[in-house]
């Protein structure tokens, strides 16, 4: 037996027990007559002390002098009260008086140093992942995972949930995003696809009456790579039958307070703030706010124009955020802001700034603007004496995206963003379509399962534009943690949709014919929702790099370093599949 | 609102409640007055009852008589209780009188029946398979599969396993079976392969100190398909760290205890049977025996051969089984018995019968054998009077496999294979290595990173014939449901392991070089198991098709047929992935 006990157990009332540890060595002191190894395991570390009393302690000296870092060692010892107690961890008042000791395995000398701050980089931190996640941070990472999972479906189980596989080879059906497909031996010709959401899955799910179900599943999707998006990632996937709007909002509401309690003790008493997506945009540019701080934008526009200022009267919007008691920021903070804006990514020409310090208000376009004109202004922001309102114009929707940046940056710059504090958000009621300005077909805006609102199905055909989706988005802290839609469960209204869509009725048939069959066969009302696992952990994690939360992460050329995959084939296995590379 | 109850939840208590309910409509049954409605969902069946009496009521009873089988339907009523009680379903007691039917979705008429007993055929079911899911007896599959996958979960956890997800697109390192394959679009020519199980991976995070590590994880292989194997499958995969032997088996047998338990019911208070691989290959010709019943193996080649009878004379071995009280079978059983082992699969020239009849000892080769040398044969088995001792004659290793089928054959005929008996057994000190006969080569029993016993390690480049894995088999009822091993934690041990597989050096440190390396950076003894999913809920549903317990398995030539996958891609997708069809 390797250990009778854990590196984090002991406690004072262990002493005088013999016990056996096993572990890494995290490090050697050695004062002089005393030598102490602090020995490392998952649950914690406790001291092994060897003092050269006898012959056979000053060998055992000898040898724990030789442990380098990170060797793996046995011990057996008897525990006993420490002289001056470490108050900073759990085992703090005991040591072990080694009596043997084995070294299990060595260690070469790694090649960053495993604590909670490193020198590693990135690239080194990722080909050497196994030696990255014996960082005490980062290992506790995915035991706050662990945790989630384990809460997710103890919670939905017990709201009779069923938890369902469905297959990862399926059939590919590109919609938006591209599919990794894999090439089938025995249909040579033919691929399988690696699925990006079970959707249509958990949607036959209901239609053969399982209710509910959910799975917490991989989903695959090759796309360019950013910080937040992976090749594979993690889905919370649920669907659920006779539900309206209503049920299902309830329902995953309850699951994230079930989460935001249990994980990390914080209370919702009230229910979730609701936004439409119209209100969301006109509010704050963005379908995935971050309430946790106003600066609602102000329309300006009306005001601000036949006043001769050009870059104002030409502009489509003119729009503002009034960022509370900054009147007194330097020329180099405000030309900050400006930067910030004027970046490529971003693209904005400038921001007209109007302060309201002790002189009163007091604009950087003072030359076309009277001081009536700013106090209208002001009135309209609810500026108060000490703010600093920062406007940007030019085309609606463009000025919207730039001006929900800067209230972000503000929000930062400002310290608003706290990650120790929560605000969730359901947006409501997004437009169904959305029209591609170049080619002019109309596209999905989540999927083409997800239904009109009840009062809009009958504009499907003739007014796509004006159709508003019976979705949903959990939005918290301006990341969008999941969303879903009542799904249409009507043939002829799924057929229509696929004609908006400008699907062949061929095309429609091959790729979701079964689907539309199963339609005919008692599809009950049916709706759901899905949410990113991998980002929701890193949300309550506090770190917004979805990477930290994931095992064995690809890099952004879709690399897994460790392993150096992909990698290339024998031509036998080529040829065994049908298929040769081109070039 | 679509309900306020489940179609299962109602009881007598409910009575004089107005509900809302959904379902399907299971039958409808008019007789002259009144008509009843059978209501189905997941949860229970309630009635309907449509009654006559006023001029709504009789609106009501006409659309009543509308509804065809598996209508979606809502309705209002109150609940009463029912005049004549059905004692068979929990709701048995009251009925719902009608008050307003919405129907919410028609249905065309089934394919086959969705009760306990279909007409559907198993293509016809597969095509339809969400109607197929409807049965009750095919969803309860599917809440037992929930309700283990739960279980298993839950007491891991508290055995302070953690839940981690390893990757699903890796690196093609082909052993054994063949690896399904994606190819990569931001790599061109190079391919990910999909995971034949997450062995690497997990042998890392325990050099990552995670300590213990699960997963309920999806895996692939391409593999011909037969009635047990799917392409992609569904493992409880397992590791732990600081482990010898013993503690895996504890660990696991606890596990499988729990389950037992809290799924079926049953009490295991001993512990598990253990046995020898050689053991088990000597008496019962198999490395997963089926110990509901005895009928071990008697090897009577010593006193078999010498007297003249050539079969047994010429073969490398005599070996018979004896079954109990069968002395009385007709010739036309125990011919059914030769044709049975002298089907291709099975393959042996015949049996040779010795009956224990009221007039004594009577065999089909009397004219070779003399009474005393049937007496010792008797001796040999453990015959009583009315017993019935088959043999079978020829190779060593094709006698036993042959013996093998005929008992488990007999043991079904005897009725001694009863689904609700379970005798767990682990398989211990399986060789580690085969030698394929035509090449030489040596191949991994298991795979090539388990360990062999301490005690033989030095055999292993000396005579890797010799060599005892420190492996482990989980057999239930002759089932293998899992099975797992010690790893090799040592850098050189792993590289003779890959010399004697006949790898290059360079081959192994391209496709294992990873590893290798994370051994020399401090890697702790390890060891784990993994079991298989489908198989062992499949056992505990008391079935054999693990399809059953699939939701959408794939048929025996890899297609699915109810989606069609896998099919043909556009050549866009193709050129975009650098790979053309071959012919």
């Amino acid at each position: 037996m390797y250990r009778t006990h854990t590196c984090g157990e002991l406690r004072l009332s262990d002493a005088g027990k013999t016990v056996t540890l096993s572990g890494w060595v995290q490090r050697t002191r050695d004062l002089g007559g005393m030598t102490f190894v602090d020995l490392r395991d998952r649950y914690g570390i406790t001291q092994l002390a060897f003092n050269p009393g006898s012959e056979t302690q000053q060998a055992l000296v000898a040898q724990a002098r030789t442990l380098g870092r990170e060797y793996v060692v046995q011990t057996v010892g008897v525990v006993k009260e420490r002289e001056s107690k470490n108050r900073n961890i759990p085992t703090g008042d005991v040591e072990i008086v080694v009596q043997e000791l084995n070294i299990l395995n060595g260690a070469k000398l790694p090649p960053f140093t495993i604590e909670e701050e490193t020198d590693g980089g990135d690239e080194l931190r990722m080909k050497y992942r196994y030696l990255d996640l014996r960082r005490p941070n980062v290992r506790s990472n995915f035991e706050l995972r662990h945790r989630m999972a384990m809460e997710v479906r103890n919670y939905l189980s017990q709201q009779h949930f069923l938890e369902v596989e469905t297959p990862v080879l399926i059939k590919s059906t590109p919609e938006g995003a591209r599919d990794f497909v894999v090439p089938s031996r025995m249909s040579q010709g033919e691929f399988y696809a690696l699925p990006q959401s079970p959707q249509t899955f958990k949607q036959l799910l209901m239609v053969a009456g399982f209710d509910r179900y959910f799975q917490i599943v991989k989903c695959f999707r090759d796309e360019d790579l950013r910080a937040d998006r992976q090749p594979e990632f993690t889905q919370i996937d649920c669907e659920m039958a006779f539900v309206e709007r209503e049920d299902v909002l309830n329902t995953f509401e309850g699951m994230a307070k079930h989460l935001f309690k249990s994980i990390l003790g914080k209370e919702f008493n009230e229910p979730f703030q609701r936004m439409e997506y119209d209100d969301a945009m006109r509010l704050y540019g963005s379908d995935k706010p971050d309430l946790r701080f106003g600066m609602p934008f102000i329309e300006l526009t009306g005001t601000a124009q036949g006043k001769g200022f050009k870059v104002f009267d030409e502009a489509e919007l003119v729009v503002g955020i009034n960022a509370e008691g900054c009147a007194g920021w330097s020329r180099k903070q405000t030309d900050a802001l400006i930067d910030f804006v004027k970046r490529p990514q971003i693209g904005s020409s400038g921001i007209v700034f109007v302060r309201w310090t002790e002189e009163g208000l007091k604009s950087t376009v003072d030359k076309f603007y009277a001081a009536e004109d700013l106090q209208l202004w002001a009135a309209a922001a609810g500026m108060q004496k000490g703010d600093l309102l920062c406007i940007l114009a030019g085309e609606q929707h463009k000025a919207r995206k730039q001006l929900n940046e800067l209230r972000l940056h503000l929000g930062d710059l400002l310290k608003l963003r706290d990650p120790n504090v929560f605000k969730p958000l359901w947006v409501l009621n997004f437009p169904l379509l959305e029209q591609d300005e170049a080619t002019g077909r109309w596209h999905a805006m989540h999927h083409p399962f997800t239904s009109p609102i009840p009062e809009h199905a009958h504009l499907l055909e003739s007014d796509p534009g004006a159709v508003k989706a019976n979705a949903y988005d959990l939005v918290i802290n301006g990341t969008e943690i999941g969303g879903g839609s009542i799904r249409i469960h009507d043939r002829s209204m799924q057929e229509a949709m696929f004609r908006v869509l400008g699907f062949t009725d061929e095309d429609a048939r091959y790729k979701f014919g079964f689907l539309m069959d199963a339609f005919e066969y008692g599809a009950p009302p049916h709706g759901g929702a899905a949410f990113g696992f991998d980002r929701w952990v890193s949300l309550f994690g506090g770190r917004s790099d979805i990477r930290e939360f994931i095992a064995f992460p690809k890099n952004n050329a879709g690399r897994d370093t460790m392993i150096d995959a992909p990698s290339r084939l024998d031509a036998d296995q080529l040829s065994e599949l049908g298929i040769s590379l081109i070039g």
